[in-house]
């Protein structure tokens, strides 16, 4: 089955081939736990975690790997952050945009912890301005979470310009990074950044299992899983050191050794390269579904900046019908529905039945999103 | 390097082929989010979920392989459980052999929700009777915690016992199966157990960053995480569905491949069988350590009934300078210090320079056994 893999926002696929192979090496040499024993296997162990967080600090410009913990996923680094950080009664801004995985942990503080939330609308290509953001900051506003791109509109957001702001306002920012780690230049300092939360399987390459939250040195998180360590085994409280602080249990010490090659793999194409490679693609996916009767496509015009995301819909056909059409008779992967941002929906129009989700990666080529556009070409021709 | 790995107590090693096998065909075949898509490789990726599920279910005699719901590890699955369960003010018992998986999150919700907490002591054997169970019970007795092996002594815990006590109670039944899952027999029905936190990478033979809860249809948990799941996507509160409500995010499917393949092999072997020959290993090694001058063996006495843990003492030896000449002298692989379970070691009087843990797993050999009786008898000769 020759398979047109168009759903990278969800999952990057296929790896870099040192992926596996240090998946496979890992398993094989070191099955130990790194941290707890004093053995040779477990100092290998220690070795591919520290590898891990040294790339991702010179990717993301981390001045301390330690900074840097390894989280399941995304949903865990956001789930840390918010959860760690906003107090009783605080107010937090976050954008219409957001994952269910920002929107969601804040409704539950909502609930448990009496904070208030504001969800900045944002126009129907999921755009927003400074402006919007600084207008809903107040004097109890401690957090802003943003994320960089939308998942469903490939919109990017001003998250340096956010950064300033909070900087001028003495508030933190949380950055959902889960679009655009591998994608888009990041720079924590200089983009006035408190917490990243990236994931490990998508632009980064690395297998499914892994992901990671920065966390600013001046930031001290009441941590999500309190447990063992390897450190300080006799003290009741969670150790204060990171990154052991935020990571009790056994890590994912096999997905991390696949991850760290993805991001060696990012470093190596340099992620400017990338994310032009990538805007260029989808801007003839753009260009071409555009031309089909009956196609709307979301998001940013044609020309601006945005991420590999292209969503779109055809007349008043089910996003999903559409998506299963596009598996079953052209093998092309791509998702339907509302990809877990109801807001971006509202804000995009497109409640009712949903968007198709096409996105690329790396390894998309041109060819490929040719076929896309022909394949909705005969699709659409059903429905108009 | 020939390394005889004796800490399987943490972490498993070799693993049996065909776990490498399912990860590398998972990473290469499928990268896909399960659930997210109605495309052929996310398909494939829910298959690979529900297949693990089921063959969890099948050793645990679960009745909806849905009621187990996966995590990073154990340490995640008991955050989950007793974070998600106990209310403000309540009452839980615990037992002083927990790790500090266990007493961390306890002691988290003693500070923040004013909950009571029982550790019941051991014997320095780490063993316990239902009688000092049933003697801690009170009123306000919301939740048993217990360990069904110490991870230190290697002391089997009356789970079931305490099961039956808790069901004429009224109380809910947490178990530690950190030690057990996959080495002694589980039968979540019969034994009374409400919620069973295991590891993946441990005697279940999977990659490091899998582990599970099950979680009695009964019971309904404040999840730990909150975020997308794929269903749902409009409602604000998390699911309701499981495993949905418990696995936001994006699961580690290429390592979820890996262990069902674990859990296969140990299907096919035989807890039972397993968990004899693992006895008959560390009765042997208790034995050869027992007959050498200034070693203490700790822990149950030889010929009860015990899991694959055998700690011991050297005169008065540091621990962790054992591990090292053990590690680079013998390239024999053990772990020393305090097992993150301090406690214990109070119990058995090993607080002051911890102990040394020789763990065996199904692929140990006598031979390995022999090897490591014969290096600590070289080194205790320094020490005596």
């Amino acid at each position: 089955m020759a398979v047109i893999y168009l759903d990278h926002a969800a999952s990057s696929w296929p790896k870099p081939p040192k992926v596996m192979e240090a998946m496979v090496q890992s398993i094989e040499q070191f099955g130990a736990n790194p941290g707890r024993g004093s053995h040779e296997m477990a100092v290998k162990a220690s070795r591919v975690l520290f590898e891990g967080r040294k790339s991702l600090a010179k990717l993301f410009k981390i001045k301390n790997p330690n900074d840097i913990a390894f989280t399941l996923n995304t949903t865990m680094s956001l789930n840390m952050a918010i959860k760690g950080f906003v107090k009783p009664g605080e107010h937090v801004i976050c954008t219409a945009v957001e994952h269910n995985s920002v929107r969601r942990p804040l409704e539950y503080l909502k609930r448990t912890r009496d904070i208030k939330v504001t969800y900045i609308e944002t126009n129907p290509k999921g755009e927003l301005t400074i402006d919007d953001v600084a207008r809903a900051v107040t004097s109890e506003t401690k957090l802003i979470v943003c994320t960089h791109s939308s998942n469903m509109l490939g919109s990017i957001l001003p998250v340096a310009e956010i950064g300033q702001l909070c900087r001028d306002k003495g508030i933190k920012l949380l950055v959902d990074a889960a679009q655009t780690a591998g994608t888009l230049p990041i720079d924590v300092g200089l983009m006035g950044i408190h917490m990243l939360a990236f994931p490990g399987h998508k632009a980064l390459l690395g297998p499914q299992g892994t992901g990671g939250l920065y966390i600013h040195p001046d930031i001290d998180l009441e941590p999500l899983m309190h447990g063992g360590t390897g450190s300080q085994s006799e003290a009741i409280e969670q150790p204060t050191v990171r990154p052991d602080r935020y990571e009790a249990g056994t890590p994912n010490t096999v997905g991390i050794a696949g991850l760290t090659e993805g991001v060696k793999f990012v470093l190596q194409e340099g992620v400017e390269q990338i994310h032009l490679k990538e805007w260029a693609l989808t801007q003839r996916m753009m260009e071409g579904l555009m031309g089909v009767t009956g196609v709307t496509v979301l998001g940013p015009d044609l020309g601006q900046n945005k991420t590999g995301i292209v969503s779109f819909t055809i007349a008043d056909a089910d996003s999903s019908e559409v998506a299963f059409v596009l598996d079953q008779s052209f093998q092309i992967a791509v998702r339907a529905g509302y990809h877990c941002t109801p807001l971006a929906h509202e804000m995009a129009g497109t409640m009712a039945r949903g968007a198709v989700r096409a996105s690329v990666g790396y390894f998309t080529t041109e060819a490929e999103v040719e076929q896309l556009i022909h394949a909705v070409r005969e699709i659409a021709a059903h429905y108009t």
